[in-house]
């Protein structure tokens, strides 16, 4: 026993530092959906106060002896990736001096708060100084984590949201889809144009709104025993065992995106749901990764939900609990799902146009990290890409580089996830239906069980056992690309 | 500078174990309104850890030689306030082994758990091995806390709820309100039954009573901006300064309970909201004992909701948002809410027969905890007990001893503190008359906010700055009695 007590003492470490992440996802999903407007500056020094406790029980001063001696520990192979994954904990938290992570903070509260009116008033210039602190204390991040990690400061980043990770490895995916999409676009916009408009459904009060999306997301396997589902600004999942907490934001005018936005959430849960339950609170149970984290949602969301088997069933759900339209006769559903549509607006995008939006967000993002494209030429940048890559005319910034907040809030190398997590769901999907061929015909019946069960156990049960590469070679035969991601769109935009 | 040093640190980790009890607190509320049933052991795992993380901080090896040195610096009275309360915590903190600690949290978790079982199917036998174990950890306890504050193990628990409070204190004032009572309830139900039973009013859906329980919030002070209403099995009021957060069950049958609990927690929650803004999370800062909390919840409900100035308002607001009713004819209402009845069931007791249900667990905890009263011999004496105090038979263990959480909870100790609360809201009342005679014409407009700005001044905005026979005797004149409590009774029962 005494020769494993450097380990167990580890476990029992990152036990006390995954309990403080529940904590802290309990209080976010508060603030997010429950708490009053004057909880927020109190509910800012609680979460800072987590933070604290986390940083410092991560970055204890015993840590690297308690990891050199736990690897003479007689340990078995999840113990060793457990191992692997602490050190790597270990490793992004001790690279920032404690007062680089703390002027990040507090800039990037500011920003972040700065940027809500910015944003309503269309109004860079006025977010654009505190962006400027932002962008150079992310800089320097970057560049400590890039020294700890031996890593290019971009690559740092982009390790810190998806392990393994590498730009040398997006960009000719990317460049090869920008090429792609124009000749891409035009077949399907042409195609789609034959049969006219799709009717789009009429109103419905959220009431009811709220009785379709408990529906759907309890064909997914979502319990309620174990899950809530509420309402916020923006739709997200969060919380751990026993505990899964979806939002999602009801628009009566548009019935089918609080419909279509549980899909996605309830992929993200299910992963969640599915981590290895052994390995409940230690790193090696946790899920690898953004990219990871996307597919899931996508798999779930775009791969089954938007598949002309699950569509026709979800139509007639419709039907039976928003009341009789026209725009829920299956042959228009199924246009209206599948509309292709070039737009400003990434949250909005449909999945052929998606990409094109993480494209230009991963081309500046990493210009402007390097300072090589300063702040004030960001609008006009945005914009110009936004044409070439979509053909459209940003009519603001509101519409434009201000839409999204993910770098107001620091959070640069985050984008390129969204789009690698598409291509690794469609490469995923391609493996499942070769191994579960009855995967269409369950879906068709509203049935999401033998598709939950093989991601299940491809992904979900694995933690991060494996590296990212090892997880989709795997489950896949191979490593990601984008080959089942094009013909995934070919099929079901030009042949469908 | 570098004198205030000891004490400047005190403040700041005292800042911080406050910032822990936040937590706790958000934790609690959403255990009690939202968390699905599965997550109700990662949420005790969370609550543990807090717990350590408190008592971790609490205690810290150099805590005493803080306070020492904190001693020799040159402080303000607040200052000096705030160091003996950081001192009383640190007492009650380090009075406990560690272990005794955690299995006191198990056994109470546990007993607590059966009992829920044990009450619904009326059995006390089935829980009693159970509250065995906690009435053995519990005596442990008071022993170690009477130890170490050189008190009387039932004084150190009394003293762990309400500063101060002594059995010596509070066994006359019971003694004298156990004879007072026959002798006033017989006057008092056959004044009463003159006029024979009053009308009880329709049920009314939730929907309803809950925009009236908003319209009472609203008028007691409580800010919407700041806090929240929810609904949970028993109401309870929790929180910190700008998200205070009040829960009430609603009832169908039963509108006006909803009301009245809403009021109660109103005013509890006015004086969290009330205590000094210059002190949050210091200990001088916080509310002084649970006497002076249930003071304030009474002084809103019991003082000022009952009064017949308030209830012909209320009597209108309840015409008006739940409809048209003869329970609500003003006469007949205020008949309704003044009526006076011995039952078995303490939290649906009138403020009369309210204190006879504490007297008898007041008599009955003390030798059961010393020992002198069996655990066997517990339901025969509640029978006996609640025979001689109110003259009713009790038919079941489930509305007799098992009727209450608080000692399935570990929580001994703890009941006098509601009818010392009630006697103090009573004498409050009168010295809040004294001052601004137009509380109850402000009372008869909805109007509660002189008595608020009153209570403001000479309870909430004090904090724990003095003890509580100073701060009583500083808003009253002198100490706390029994005199106040019986004139209040005889002019609302016999007079009004």
């Amino acid at each position: 026993m005494e020769q494993d007590c450097a380990y167990k003492t580890l476990e029992a470490r990152f036990r006390q530092i995954a309990l403080y992440g529940e904590v802290a996802s309990v209080l976010h999903w508060d603030a997010a959906t429950m708490m009053p407007p004057d909880g927020a500056s109190p509910r800012g020094e609680q979460l800072s106060e987590l933070r604290v406790l986390r940083h410092r029980a991560v970055t204890a001063a015993d840590m690297a002896d308690l990891f050199s001696a736990a690897e003479q520990e007689d340990l078995d192979p999840w113990q060793r990736a457990n191992l692997r994954e602490m050190r790597r904990d270990h490793r992004f938290a001790t690279a920032l001096p404690d007062d680089l992570v703390a002027a990040i903070s507090d800039a990037t509260s500011a920003c972040e708060h700065m940027w809500r009116d910015a944003r309503a008033t269309s109004d860079f210039a006025a977010v654009s100084d505190k962006l400027s602190v932002v962008l150079k204390l992310t800089r320097e991040s970057a560049v400590a984590y890039g020294e700890a990690l031996d890593l290019d400061p971009y690559d740092a980043l982009l390790e810190s949201y998806a392990p393994g990770v590498r730009s040398a490895d997006i960009d000719p995916v990317f460049n090869d889809y920008a090429a792609f999409l124009p000749g891409f676009l035009e077949e399907v916009t042409a195609r789609q144009a034959n049969n006219g408009l799709p009717v789009q459904p009429k109103p419905v009060p959220v009431a009811q709104q709220q009785k379709l999306v408990a529906r759907l997301a309890g064909a997914t396997g979502f319990r309620f025993d174990a899950g809530r589902i509420d309402v916020s600004a923006h739709p997200f999942s969060t919380g751990y065992r026993g505990d899964q907490r979806i939002t999602v934001s009801y628009h009566e005018d548009d019935p089918m995106a609080s419909v279509m936005a549980v899909l996605h959430e309830c992929g993200h849960a299910a992963y969640e749901a599915g981590l290895p339950a052994a390995w409940t609170r230690q790193p090696v149970g946790q899920a690898l990764g953004m990219v990871v984290h996307e597919s899931q949602s996508l798999s779930v969301e775009m791969q089954a939900s938007r598949s002309p088997e699950f569509l026709g069933w979800l139509a007639a759900q419709a039907m039976d609990v928003l009341g009789p339209d026209p725009a829920y006769e299956p042959n228009n559903f199924r246009r209206l799902q599948q509309w292709v549509q070039p737009d400003f607006i990434r949250v909005e995008a449909d999945e052929v146009t998606y990409p094109a939006h993480v494209i230009l967000r991963t081309r500046l993002e990493r210009p402007l990290l390097s300072g090589d494209l300063p702040l004030s030429d960001l609008p006009g940048a945005w914009n110009k890409g936004m044409k070439e890559l979509l053909g459209v005319d940003v009519p603001d910034d509101r519409r434009g580089c201000l839409q999204d907040i993910h770098w107001y809030d620091g959070a640069f190398g985050y984008f390129p996830t969204y789009t690698l997590g598409a291509m690794l769901a469609a490469q995923l999907a391609e493996a499942a239906h070769k191994a579960v061929p009855e995967i269409p015909q369950a879906l068709a019946k509203g049935d999401f069980s033998p598709l939950m069960q093989w991601l299940g156990n491809a992904i979900h049960a694995q933690g991060s056992y494996l590296d990212a590469d090892g997880l989709i070679t795997q489950a896949t035969g191979h490593t990601l690309d984008a080959a089942a991601f094009k013909r995934h769109l070919h099929r079901r935009y030009l042949e469908g």
